[in-house]
This record gives structure tokens, sequence and C-alpha cells, in this order.
């Protein structure tokens, strides 16, 4: 794996590095840890890389790597803030690299759809990480709705409140907010682009449907904020569901509490990432269940993505690594001529990318209408 | 207290009953239980009434009540489905009576309306039992709000999620399923006058805000069913807060779960129903923090409204009980021609069912438009 | 009912009022509410009593209400401390009465002694208000257990934690501090005798066994207390079952934290107090379920002590309320000559008193004791 | 590091692996994975290692690695059942390796008593994964009661119960049961040396107390098993504080619940590893908070042993990473000749194993004796 982005005093790198690292299957070979050269060769020591691979940009990383004879890196991991997805990723794929990409894809919508082309005609591999979708009981949510334990699912409500940005955080030296909270860098959306993405990825995942309309009433709370810090949006789907979204950094005092519940005609399900491991399932006509990780009687999706036994708390890191995880056994299986396992082919992709994006531009668009509904 | 409904086989006339008898300060003395005379006169039987106070007709009631000397009721507690609010609720107030109602208050803004005048020109009591605002610790959270401890008010997050409805239940002999999914019993909502009244005024009297435009879509999902049985909605308030609605009861395997979460500039709250002794309230720079009743730093509304100490849990019939304390305590001031304490005046009135049934129209209307946002 | 104790300032009287009206079928109809006439005269005035029914003393109440034509008391309610139980139960039982009286039974073991045989030999019935067998989920515990769905009984732990003696509130007005740290009028035990003996019931009355050894390490950890304020201790039960009951007033910042997990060979449960309306119950082989309270499939036990539907919480005085029912239906079927429906017998009795007056002595006893196990 | 045990089909192996990976400090450089030379090739190959570096036993790799010239390996990590720790620990710290080791220390007291010896003759580091002391907010917990926060501490009640041994699973062909319930290679105790150890560990860590008498009662509930699988135990502290400790692998239907209570003339706090990222602080006159990692108000030892922001869970394997990574910083520390940060000093070592094997020894001791006390 080399690093684009991710740094000293960068946050998601070192997610990135962690879940890379968890299961001993990828190795950190080289990376362009900051535009700041200096800062780059600092970091690499910070990672105890040879110095030959630190390199001062990305174009420089792609350049050389490619023509290193064995040990050259195999993917390309990508956690640099939005505006700058783009162009690693789309140089990557030109030469050959496989990449994973902090979410959300990209800048825009014309990005989006260039990188689904180039994904497409290259049949690389490209990953994005709405780590959410790594929990176990995510994988088990959506294994119940599926196999149709739920019955028809009529009503889907998925949360994302943070408090974070409750003050003007960015007018401080603080890093993540200055970049989150200016439409150069972030996109058009500001918590809708950065976490209202991953409750719609959560939503559509969980449940298998796809919202067809929505309605949305996005605020910048904060005097002299230029994007959003909260946002509420109805939704429908194409089964006939109705939905509600909201996402907010001003909800003061709250930490990132994403969270989902769906119900069907037979019984509902209720998943907080805050307590990840336990899902809770409730049913018509019986108790409602607590459905744990690491219990045996889960499917073998979840199964699949739990590192140990129950009542053993797995985390954030955890669910992050199981999208690295699956991308190393996908590469794998590429390098060894074989199928991969159909359970290991379950990370988000660039076309999850390319909805999130549309999401953002949608979003933004009935914010700005008088329409109730528009088309999604 | 004269009772109008509540009978053999109701079941909110059992909990006005508990309510009303739990502090020792209202006796149950006369009642017209059922528009069967036979089932009313057994229902008296039941609460251990003599035989001439229990009546075969509201009107009945009224008319002989009003002529007894010494004994006579003091108010008229009215316990029938929506529909048969209104001609007693008139009648009692026409005479002299003051009046406890259940919620919403009628069966549609003509009649609310008529409510109104009647009783700011008799000046009687008129109570009505949103009898969630009873909780102490909503008590405590709308005095935390009042006070300007969470600072300016942002984003309100108000759900009523049931499940009893997710089956026709109509079609069996549930009595309670059937008379609030019929239009001409219930009124122009279902779930949305049923429950999603509650929801409304729960966030103005905990916020002390006026929602003031809304953004409904409701939807019947049981096949057949005549009115709605979930709804969602945007809310818009008068100081510039956000906030969104869903009532359900369709919910599958949700029970009775009404809460509200309000954030503001300097810190948020959360409330539920289903564990009214707790509210959860959050800063931006301190721990979370979990206010209990019975515990002494609580403001004096929240004091005046709990009976028992800390850690000994007080329920749905206390809270209801506390409107009808609230209620006795006024009545016995006027006897004794005193003003009322101030925190015993503090139960929902005629004006909070107005509103209530102005919510129901406006938010009928909305979902029946494509126009984004109705006035409220 | 007449009650003896509770005037003004008291804790308790109040409650075991609310618990007696909230059905509807108990009145209160005269009082000896305190040891001083001119408090117990007042107190009258707040039940809204007439004055002939508030008497200066018991002996004078239950003398004088012997003799009252059709209107006497039916029962009599203690409400005293301990060490002021047995003189008016021994009376009114003496003179004909039926009693209900506050825990512990009273105040040393021959006092018990003395009491059961006054009930046996007089048939009278006599209610212990152990309040918290009265919760209908621990019915369902109870009847869960005793329908072996547990399997075999191995470990119970049962707490009792508060944290209100933490400091010398004795030192303080405060009254209920001032005669429970009191041995004269408190009896040999503090912490155990006040809320250990509700521990020790709860697990026997829950499970259904016996314990038969204990092994005791008390404290009065506030210097200057002359009765413990903690105390851990090791049981044993007669079908081998081994258990940990520990309770103590010095848990600072505890509230009223009873409650107790019973496991057996196919599954566990646990019940708590503060959230009394789930029975978290797990199993060795399937998910976690949480009953609760007015869902079906509850056993009958469960269903005839819950008032209202799933959803709407029933807490500390409801429960309360359910002996008081009990009773109330018991007299009224002696006085129709009736058999009491057995759903109704379920309250506890001189019985439950007597052995918890056995468990204060023999827990004192193991206290002083080198040896390991003192018998039970 | 080298690895000693931890092959295919082991549990706690592949836990110190992603412990030791995490942080990008360990890498996994040679192991011998298994008393079968083959299943060790074979677990090296899972591993990506070089065959010459997977080792037919742990005494040819620290024969060989001790001659490596450059990449040989730091420590050894010894991860095999009880009565296995000691040679290989003893042979690797005779010549020249660190150790982290699993726990219990080892098999029994004379090996516990050897080992601190060799320990402090060669001045080598040695940790002992009592990974639980590893999570933040149990740091939090120490330095909280260091401070004297919760004033003079009273009591303390630690509980670990399980449920996975409630049947005969020896019987089966479960690899982890077999072991522990055998005498010859899990040691004189079953519960008390698997959990129990971890309870007494996690009890004096926090308090920074000493137990110094107890009182046990242990069970061996499954006929047929040789070792206790439940344990009671009251316990007296060198302050004067008093507590309980129970650990149960019968306690049918829970999964892993070790959590710990600690009151103190102030207030108390609990922690519960199944919701490790809260801990609960009670006070006597205040409300009730919720502390949580990644909020800046912790202790420096809570921040420094925290990896992602509040709200981002962190489980069980970034606990267990604590104790590699600080091993790593310290080992780094010896490397570059300085004095390790203080902060990552704190990981248990062989003192700490010591002390865990005198709990199992005096517990079977107290167990077996007629004395309610037995010094400890």
């Amino acid at each position: 794996m080399g690093m684009v982005g991710g740094g000293r005093g960068a946050f998601i790198g070192g997610v990135h590095r962690m879940a890379a690292a968890l299961d001993g299957q990828i190795e950190l070979v080289c990376g362009a840890f900051s535009s700041d050269p200096e800062r780059s060769r600092l970091s690499g020591e910070d990672f105890h890389l040879p110095a030959n691979r630190v390199y001062r940009s990305y174009a420089e990383m792609i350049t050389i790597e490619r023509h290193l004879p064995d040990e050259r890196m195999d993917f390309v991991a990508i956690v640099t803030p939005n505006h700058l997805h783009f162009a690693p990723a789309k140089m990557a794929l030109e030469h050959g690299f496989h990449v994973v990409c902090d979410k959300p894809l990209c800048f825009n919508l014309a990005e989006a759809t260039e990188l689904v082309a180039l994904v497409e005609s290259t049949g690389l591999l490209f990953a994005l990480t709405h780590n959410y979708t790594g929990y176990p009981l995510v994988k088990q949510a959506r294994a119940m709705i599926h196999a149709g334990e739920l019955g028809q699912i009529r009503k889907v409500v998925v949360e994302y409140p943070q408090g974070w940005l409750s003050t003007k955080l960015e007018d401080t030296e603080q890093k993540q907010a200055d970049w989150r909270t200016d439409p150069t860098r972030s996109g058009m959306a500001g918590a809708m682009g950065d976490i209202g993405t991953h409750a719609e990825n959560l939503a559509e995942y969980i449940t298998g449907l796809k919202i067809t309309e929505l309605c949305a009433d996005l605020t910048a709370f904060v005097p002299g904020r230029q994007l959003d810090d909260d946002g509420n949006v109805l939704l429908r789907f194409n089964n006939g569901a109705k939905g509600i979204l909201h996402a907010s950094q001003i909800a003061a005092g709250e930490e990132n509490d994403l969270n989902i519940r769906v119900y069907g005609t037979r019984g509902g399900l209720h998943w907080r990432q805050l307590e990840p491991n336990t899902l809770v399932v409730r049913w018509l006509d019986k108790p409602t269940e607590l459905r744990r990780t690491g219990v045996g009687e889960l499917y073998p999706a979840t199964q699949a993505h739990t590192r140990i036994p129950a009542g053993h708390p797995e985390g954030y890191l955890e669910a992050f690594a199981n999208i690295y995880r699956n991308v190393a056994y996908c590469l794998q299986a590429r390098l060894l001529g074989q199928e991969p396992d159909p359970l290991y082919l379950d990370f988000p992709t660039v076309h999850d990318g390319l909805r999130g994006m549309q999401f953002i531009e949608r979003v933004v668009a009935s914010n700005q209408s008088q329409e109730k509904w528009t088309m999604f």
C-alpha cells in the first residue's frame, strides 16, 4: 500500500493505516504523505519507511513505483481532503494501480462520473471507505432484510448527529474543521457531504432499496459558515417505503451517533454505531431480541467480519479494517488468478461513491427548490 | 368528578380514573360510562357508585347533577372517542361545569374554535390530557430551556413510533383500533391525530417555541386503511430553529417510544417516555449528565411534580395524575377564592387543544400539497 | 383502611395512601397519623377526613372503630418505624382487624414469632409490604423459573445499593435517617434490616429457593454510626445453588438500585428496579430477549399485575398498589364468602416477615462469627 | 516479535498478533506456533513469514534467533496454555529476550516466584497481558481515584460473569474449553484462574489498593468438571474497604461481562467492559456523569491510550494493543538509551503476574478452609 495524504497532524490517515495493518495482510510500503515534502519526509520516518519510498508528491510516487520490480505498492490509499481525491485516483488508475479512497468520492459529480468510467475501463479495484458498512451487525441487518425476516420494508429512519461544529471551529487552528467548512475544498455541501453521505450509503446498503425522491431543508446555523451544518431530509424509496434522513454537526453534545431504524411488515431493527456490537430486533409478535456479534446464529456475512468472540467489543477500527481486509483478499485472489470469495467482495465501490455525489447534488438542489419533491 | 365514557372494555377511561384517584384529591362521584345504558350501569357497579349517580347519558348527568345540592360533581371528565368530545364538553361548559377532556380536543377545527370561545366566555377550567407533559423531567427540560441553559435552540427532533397498527387490527374486534382508523370517529387524520398531536404538543411545550411552517408526507401503509398510519414532517420554528417530527403506528415492534431531542448553542437534551425518570443532558464542553427525578438540584416545577425519592420509578399514571392533581388544586383555590400556586397552573388547556387541531389540519393540507412549505 | 403513622413529614405513609387509592378499591376512612395528637389532627385534615375519624393513638382508633356500625375500617395499615409495628399489629389482630404492615415485620425475632402465632390463630389477613415483589416482571421472572424455563438454578446475585447514608445524615434533621440508624428504633441491623431484607425476600420469592447458609461481612463505614450501613453476604441455597447478596447505604451516588440476576442450566435473567418494565432474559443458545410488561406472551401472574399497555411505564407506586389491590380483592372475596382468585393471593405475608427477621438475626450472627458458614 | 503458540485453531494468538500490528510499531518476524511442527509451518505461511523464521519449537527459535545479526526478534510473545508459559519465558529471559506473556503468569506459585527473580536479575522487560487494564476509561477510573476525586474508597464490587462453560463443553472438540478445565494444564483453579485473576487485577489496578483478606466459595457446577466454574469471594482491602469479587463461567447467557464498581466517600464509578467507552461516574451531590473516551477533559493517561475521536468506539483489540504499544515504546526508548515516557510504563508486569498466582492459591485455600478469613 502506498498512501496519499495522512501525514503528521492528519486524522483519517492514521485510521487508514491502523485499519490496513490490523489483519497482517497489508503493508504500508511507501507514501506521499503531504503536499509539503518535508512533512511527508518526517511522516515517513514516523512510519519506519525507508527514505527512498517517501515521495514528495503522489505523481512522483505513482511514476516511480510503477517501475519498481518486486516490492512496488499494490494499491494507492487516498486520504486527502475531498478536492484532492480525484487527481491521484485518476492517475493511479491510469497507471494500473488499484485504489482505496476516502469518502466522499470526490469534489463534484463530473469527477465522479469520470472515475466510474475509468474504473470500468481499467477493470481495477476501487474501494471507497464508507467504513460504517464494515460493522458486522450492519452486515447482519442487511442479511436479515435481504432474507425477508422483516417482511416488506415500510419505513427507514437514519440519523447522523454530531456536535463538534456547534461553534465556529474553523476560525481556530482546527484542521479538520477548516477544510470541511470550505466550499473550495469540501464541495457544495458541508454536513451533508461529510456525514450525510454515510447515512445515505448506510440506508441503501442495509435495506437494499434505492432512494427515488427527497425533500431537503439544509441550514448553516453557525453565523458566517458557508456550508450547511445541519440537514433534514424526507425520503421516498423505490418500493414505496418512506423515510427520514437527518445529519447535523451542530447537535450540541452529540459525538458521532450514526444510527438507523428500519421497519417492515413483520418487525423492525435498530443499529447504533455507538454500541455497534448490538443489533436490536423487534418483532410484531415476540420479545425484542438483542443480536450480538460473536454468537453462533448469525449470517455468514456477519461471522466473516467478526474477529473475536462474543463479549469482546469490536469497534470503529475493526469495521474500517474489514474494508481493507476484503480488498486484500480480493487482490490476493486476483494475484492467484482465482475468484474471490463472494463474502469478501462486500466493500463500497466507485459506484457507491457516484451515488453519494449524486445525493449531495440532489440534496442541495432540493434545498434550493420550492418544489416538494426532488427526484434522486 | 363525573365521567363521560370509560365503561367496561374501554382503555383510557381506566387511566383517567387511576390518575384522578392517586393523590386522594378527587373522587369519582357519578358517570355516564357508555352510550349503552346497561353497560353504563354495570360499569358504575364496578366503581362502587350508588345507582342514582350512574346516568344513561351525559346529557342526563349534566342536567341532574347541576341541581344536586351538596355533593354534585365539580367537573366532567370526557374520555370518549374523538367525535364524541365536543357535545358533552359544550354542554358541560354551558351548564357551569369545568372540564377535563382527553386529546385530541375534538373532531375538527370548527368544534375546537367554538370550545375555545366557550371556555373564554364562561371562565371555567378546561384541561386537556396531553399527559406526557405531566412527566417531571419534561418539566425539567422545559425549565432548563426557559432558563437558557442550552443557549439558543437550533434543532428539535421529536418522534412517536408505535407498531400496534402494523396489521389491519381494525378488522378484528379490537375496539381501540376500530375507531382510531375510522374517519367518521377519529377525524381527518389517523396517527397524526392520535399521537402526532402529542409530539407536536411536547415539542412546543418543552421548547417554548412555535412551529411556523411544516412539510408533511403521510402514508396509509396497511392496505385498505383510510387514515394515515405513518407520517414524516419537516418543521420550522418561529426562532429559526429547524426540526423533524415523525409518528407512526406501523413501526413494527415499537411500543410507545415518544421521545424528543433538543439542541441549542450550548448543549442538548434527550427525554424518552420509555425511561421517563432520566433526562440526558449533553454539553459542548463537559461530560454528559443524567438528570433524575427525586434528586435535589431540580427546578421547582420538576420537584412539584415528583412524588417519591430518587430511584423509585414514577411512570405514565403518575404523569397523568399530575394533570388531575393540578386541576384539583386549582379548583380548590377557586373554591377558597384564592389564586392558585403558579406551579399548579401548569396543565394543557383548550388552547393547546386548538393548536393540536390546527396541526392536524395543516399536516393533512401539507400532505396533499405540492408546495414544499405549508404555514402553521 | 385506617392508618397508623404516616402523618405530615413522613415518607412511606404517603406511599401507602397512594398505593391504596390507585385502583379505587380502598378508601382511607380513619387514622392515628402521629404520636403527636395535633400532628395527627392536621394530617387528617390534609386527607379530607372527618374530625371524628382522626384519632390520638392507634389504641383509641382500634377501640372505637371496632364498635362503629357500618363504615368501620376493614383493616389497619401500619407505617410507623420498625419498633412501633408490633404493638398496633398485635392489638389490631386481637380486635379482629386485618393488617397491612410495612417492612421489616417488627423489631426482633420474638415479636415476629408472636405475630405469626396471632395471625395463625385469628385467621386474619396479614400483608407485609415487600413492595418490590409487586412488580409485574418480578412475577414474570418467578413464573419463568417456576415453569423451569431457566433449568436448574445455579447462581443468584442480588444487590441493593443506595448512597443516601454516605454521610452522617442522622446528625441533621433528616427524619428517615434518624430512626433507621438508631438501634433502639430500627433493631439490630441497619442497612441489612432496611434493605437487605428486601433483597433476601426478592431472591427467595423469584427463585422459589430457600437460603440455608450464609457468610456475612457487615460494616458501619460512617464514623460514629452504630448500625451497619453496608453488608456483603455469601449465600448457599437449599438446592445447591450459590449466591451473593449485598446491600449498602454508602454506595455513593446510587439511588435505589435493587436488582437481581438468576442463572440456571438453560439461561439467565436480570431484573432491575430502576427499569422495572424490562426483564432481560439470556439463553445458552439464542439471542437475549427483552421481556416487557403489557405484551401478550406473559404469564397470567404478570398480566394480572399490569394495568396499562406496553410502552406506558409503570413504576414503584403501581407495584406497591398491587399488594393493596390483592389484599382488597381477597378481603372482598371473604366478605362475599368466596375463595379469592389464586392470582390475588400473591402478596407477602407474616411468614415472609418472620423470614426477614430471621435473616437479620442470622446475618448479624454471621458477621460476629469466625466460622465461615452460619445456618439460616 | 517472535511468537510461541498461537497457530491455526488457537484463539488468543490471533488477538496478540492483531494487537501487536495495530499501531505499526511491532512486526511479527518469527514464531514457533505449535508443538506440532507441521502446524507451525502452515501457520507461518498464513502470516506471510519466510520459512526459515518458522521454528519447530520455542527452544529452537530462541537458540537460533539470538544469533541472528540484524533482524532478530526483539521480544518473545507467549500465547500458549498456562502450563506452557514458564519454560519459554524462562528460556527467553535467560537468553536476553524481553517477554510478553499471556495471563495468568504460569502454572503455580513456584514458577511465578522464579520468573520474578529472573526478570529482576536480568533487567529485561516482562509484560503480562491483563488486557482489560489497557482500556482508556480504566486508566481514567484509576486516575480519578488516585487524584482523590471519589474520596476515600469504601467498597469495591468486581464481577466477571461468562456463560460459555454452562455445559460440559470440554467433552466436545472445543479446544479452549479443553485445556481450561484440565488441572494438568490450567493449574489449581478454573474460572478463578482464567478470569478471576483479571477481576483481581482490575480491582487492584483501578483502586490502587491491595486485597488483604478474602473468603471464597468455589463450585464446579457442571457434573464431572474438575475445576471451579464459579466463585464468590468476599474481599477486605488494606485501607479498610470491603468488597466482592465473583467470577463465573456458568452464568448462562452472559458473554464476557467484566465490570467494576468502586464507591468512595464522595462518589462512585462504574466501568463495564461490554460498553468500554463509557465510564459512569456518580456523585453524592450532583448529577451522574458519563465520561467518554476522546473527549478533552480526560486525564493524560486516558488520552494517551485513546486513538480516535469521541464517538468512534474502541474495543477489546485496541485495549490489548495498548499493552503492546507501550511495550514497543519502552523498547524503543531502551534502544535509544532514553527513559521511556512514564505514560508508557503503564502495563502489567511479572509482579502483577505473581500477585495473580498468589490470588489463585489463596482463593483455593480459602475455599477449602472453615475459617472465615484467609490472608492474602
